[in-house]
């Protein structure tokens, strides 16, 4: 637990210092600003007192026991302090001090021995390198941070690997009034890790949801746990930092380079139902909605206005986000009639016109909102000189007192009237300034009902021969090389992966063997890692009709290869199906990603991919299917038949779980699949496995 | 010209009213407090003084002579006072009042009755139904509108067909510290049209950039020339509210439906040179950066910051909308070495570390600005306790005072040292909150800097046959229907599209004449309106390989449609090509547009369609092929030949021409045309024509 951290009972500031511009200044300051509930303790050798603290030469000399110290003196000097906080039972320490992982090797080093001697007392180190803790919970109330946001009580807890982002997060929900819950930036991660500041955050009862700034992971595997047990209950908003390679990696990944952390943390970020954002500025106005709105029901919103265009602003932007428009039922048309101006318009969005007052506010509102097939509301206001902005205030409140269903607020005004924004802020209300950022954060929170909506469930059990994988890959282990055509299709077939049948011709005894167990039409290629592009070479023969035909390709074939290193593999040739393909790509600290797509051009030129953390759940294979835009030519277009698509998610599972099952395959690709309507099994027709 | 309305030497206020609820007050009132600088005259026949002017029972008491009258009286009343305004030569009559085309039929003729009238005295009616206009240039200073955002001089000027929006613009404009310089909200459009606004900012000395919202176009013919005109010299931001049907239309567009009016839109956006935004806030903050800094010579960005994650963020963005990082010369780097803290990294972005004070920020922008592989520069700033705030404000203004590159600045900070940010403000510097806003107006920027660079020619002048052209399409014109088959291979062949050999065989007769015409291979094809389906019937007879063929293919055709009203046509098969789509749409008011994608499923899949404005010119048709996604297909991959694109380009001109020439063509579907590698003429091998 990290009570001791981010509710500390008490805290030592090593290298508390006078000159207000230092950080051991700062954080004294800031601890005393927003009134830490427990003892303070400035620590300096050279000092007797800072502000009206005692000072005191070392933790070893403070009469009472410390939880928590913040760490800001040289890094050299790290050792001797660690030590004497060992001794005096410190629990943790922030070190803000730089001089450690990010100077190269020697740092490294350094950080190193600090955790070690730090772990060996006890002590969980937080950083180094990084900007501190706060938490805001009244009765805790620590600021042990050397930055300037403004800490007061909110429902938001953030933890940023950049400090300079996480500043910001925290400063724009200030500017709208909001504070946060608590706040971590971490810094080197050399000890205590996000992922358990995560965890602290999901089982805190104050906080509401989380923003995560991440740039990279250092335990995906922790995180991915974490966050997926987390989002059922409150949402997680993140983002990564450094997604633009995202592209290029996606179409490199079938050559076995290794995978952008970007893939990675959007294909985890999936599975565990966080909501990735790529703008700063969104994310936070999501966060504001969620702070005071509960998640909504479906995606029909209802919109009232007192002009237009903003409305169809508004509107654009929820339908480009995946909202619906709702419709109302006759009595809600009646209601609306009945209560606004003749001129008003009863559609969706509800214009109450310019001269529409707080009665026909608080009417429309309360109308949609009691509606069955509404599920959000938002409300425009522009504000017009015919209208008293107090009673607005006090009928859009009164409208949305009892409703569970989510509603956001867009005012336009001039900084004459702004007291209306905070008005409604400080009767939490969520109030924006553009259309369009109202319909985004709806359209996210939609998104979050339906990640709790979801069906989690494990990766299915699967009937596997795991013992003749094993068998197989065991050969190849430590050789760093492709495997032969002949065991690769071997491989995947352990795992029930539906492959063409196969036989190697070593000479041409083995043709009649092979034509029998393969069947006609037929296939003869060469396998060898000296001839890399077999059909450019020659070393692929087609439509080959009968024993003869098998025996005559075999020979002409063995002929021009004369001299290499080479198999050759007779293989029934299957009808050319819709292509598809499915891709490994290594995921250090998190296993390996599984990427779907459908054949050629499709991920080469359209870019058209996605990813998922192999072993995949039935549920998140078919997710994976549906996720890319080609999905229609697998459901069938133009009267043609769709594949079979419980035939494919087993597939992508079954792939998946042979990449979980076995670490040493570093390189996947099987290209293509020939996918078929209900009825007949899919098949890999070309594969290319690679074992570490 | 609109002198008279934008700067009218006098204005009358017709339904003036001591109300100061009442638009007639309201106008008064914003005349007054924004210090118009002509005379006010109040008029209202029932009061005797509103405020401390006189009151006149009618334009005709006014002894000076009146520019501009505003009216707000009931519509029914609009006939008296515009036959008296008429008589007092009043010039332009800004009509507030509602009750005219909104209200259907009856107000369709009201407003055409009005305009008539009004016409015929010699007044130009702006609105019904309007919102009004605004010219904060100093000698004028008239805000003869009735809202509430404070008006100072600026260089944007605005247009915009919803008031609620139009005066979003101007506050978030106004929220920066910056005013605009024009407005105009026309409501209905009845007379004045929105390009003739457009073109008096264009001429208009004081205004810098433009920024437009439309929610339908009236003229959109007049709204592209105009805005052709004025792109070359001053940027154009625009949204077309309502964009969200532009997908589903996309694809349909080759059904003959009527376009939408978004992707019209975007498609003259696209020719005009304007800036197309989806979101009003993005918008506005492009506009902030263009009313300071000059667009740069290139794409690569320069970054200074004092935090790492905030530039990594600016980074993502910057990239992802297009932009590329700068690579310092080894000058540049060592004088940024030498002039910056030892920890400072001196890469792109720089990063002068927390304790960077405002002579690093100095430097490093001097530096990266006087770069020549550096275009423009975003600086980065988070307010650290140990940096004097009002030097680094001087320091950054100094740094860019000479500069000609565009520089914004993203400051992190809270309320308490928000001074910063209105002292780089003042002093001309776009200032954000956000990173990735300060990337994305820069991104904004390039792309203005490259529609300024791009080679703007006519439609060529192509080799056709128009009066061949002329009388096929006579032939067909009032019937409505689709030319057969022959007739449209016909048409397209008379302006130089290449179409297969064609014969028609109306019996056996005729094949012989009909295979030695169009050789072999060859397709057999029934012609008939009442096959539709012409493969799916067995009305298409691929790889006739003879004359014996292609008479027994006849011969059975004729008799499995005996009794259909049919003809039959010969057609020399062409190999299969690059499947390629072209398709014609409606755009009243403007002509057509032309689509094109690659064929089958990447248009109605992948939907990778583009639209152009009919004719277009060959950078047009060029920039239109590699406009889609799927380009690189036509480009050639994977050591494929490409096609050949000068025949494309000439191909897209010649059907676009064709279009154009004839209006009442009102659908055509070249689908599919197969596209060949260089030297090879592509060839439109399945068509259908429909005139109106």
């Amino acid at each position: 637990m990290l009570d001791g951290l981010f509710r500390p009972r008490s805290v030592a500031i090593i290298g508390a210092s006078a000159n207000p511009l230092s950080i051991g200044h700062i954080v004294l300051r800031n601890l005393t600003d927003y009134g830490f509930q427990g003892p303070i303790f400035p620590i300096n050798p050279k000092t007797a007192q800072i502000r009206s603290f005692r000072c005191y030469k070392s933790v070893l000399d403070v009469p009472d026991e410390i939880d928590l110290v913040n760490i800001s003196i040289a890094a050299k000097l790290l050792p001797a302090v660690i030590e004497e906080c060992g001794k005096k039972g410190v629990k943790f320490a922030i070190v803000h001090s730089a001089g450690f992982k990010e100077m190269g090797p020697e740092g490294v080093k350094r950080e190193q021995d600090l955790v070690k001697m730090a772990n060996g007392f006890g002590i969980r180190i937080f950083g180094p390198n990084s900007q501190g803790v706060q938490n805001s919970a009244p009765e805790v109330s620590v600021y042990a941070n050397f930055t300037f946001v403004p800490m007061k009580p909110g429902n938001i807890s953030i933890v940023a690997q950049s400090g300079g982002v996480g500043e910001m997060l925290k400063l724009h929900l200030h500017n709208v009034g909001l504070g946060h819950r608590m706040y971590a930036s971490y810094g080197n991660e050399s000890d205590l890790t996000m992922p358990e500041i995560l965890e602290y955050y999901g089982k805190d009862e104050g906080t509401r949801a989380i923003m995560v700034q991440i740039e990279s992971f250092k335990n995906p595997a922790r995180f991915l746990e974490v966050a997926s047990a987390i989002t059922p209950k409150k949402p997680i908003l993140a983002i990564k930092a450094g997604q633009t390679r995202e592209g290029s990696v996606a179409v490199c990944s079938h050559t076995g380079s290794l995978v952008d952390q970007g893939v990675m943390a959007t294909a985890m970020f999936r599975k565990a139902g966080v909501l990735e954002f790529r703008d700063t500025d969104e994310m936070i106005k999501t966060a504001i909605a969620m702070s005071s709105q509960e998640p909504p029901p479906g995606r029909r919103l209802g919109l009232v206005t007192n002009t237009g265009g903003p409305g169809v602003q508004a509107v654009d932007e929820a339908i480009t986000r995946g909202l619906k428009l709702a419709v109302w039922s006759d009595e809600g048309k009646a209601k609306l009639r009945a209560g606004l101006h003749p001129e008003a318009s009863v559609g969706n969005p509800v214009d109450v016109v310019a001269t529409g007052g707080p009665e026909h506010y608080k009417l429309a509102i309360e109308t949609l909102l009691a509606e069955k097939d509404t599920d959000m509301v938002l409300v425009f206001f522009v504000t017009a000189p015919f209208v008293d902005l107090d009673s607005i205030a006090a009928r859009i409140k009164e409208a949305l007192a009892t409703s569970k269903k989510p509603v956001v607020a867009v005012i336009e005004t001039s900084e004459k009237w702004y007291s209306l924004i905070k008005n409604l802020r400080a009767g939490g209300v969520p109030v924006y300034e553009f259309s369009e950022d109202g319909a985004r954060a709806l359209a996210a929170m939609a998104k979050y009902s339906d990640i709790r909506a979801r069906k989690v469930e494990p990766p299915p059990e699967l009937k596997v021969d795991k013992a003749k994988a094993q068998a197989i890959v065991k050969r190849f282990e430590g050789k760093g090389a492709y495997l032969p055509q002949i065991d690769a299709f071997e491989l995947l077939s352990a795992y029930g992966v539906p492959v063409p049948k196969l036989a190697v011709i070593a000479s041409d005894g083995d043709v009649a063997a092979a034509a029998k167990k393969v069947g006609f039409p037929c296939v003869l290629k060469i396998d060898s890692t000296e001839v890399v592009h077999k059909s450019d070479a020659g070393g692929v023969t087609l439509n080959i009709k009968d024993e003869a035909a098998l025996a005559a390709a075999y020979k002409s074939m063995r002929d021009k290869f004369a001299g290499k290193k080479a198999a050759y593999v007779a293989m029934e040739q299957k009808p050319v199906g819709r292509e598809v393909i499915i891709g490994l790509t290594e995921a250090p600290g998190l296993g390996s990603l599984v990427m779907f797509g459908l054949g050629g051009i499709f991920v080469e030129v359209m870019k058209d991919v996605i990813f998922g953390v192999s072993p995949l759940s039935r549920p998140e294979a078919g997710e994976m299917m549906r996720g890319i835009k080609g999905f229609p030519m697998l459901e069938g277009i133009r009267g043609e038949k769709g594949v079979d698509l419980p035939a494919m998610e087993d597939l992508l599972c079954r792939v998946s779980r042979l990449a979980a099952d076995f670490p040493s395959i570093s390189e996947m690709d099987l290209n293509p699949i020939f996918a078929y309507p209900a009825g007949t099994a899919p098949a890999a027709v070309d594969v290319r496995i690679k074992v570490r």
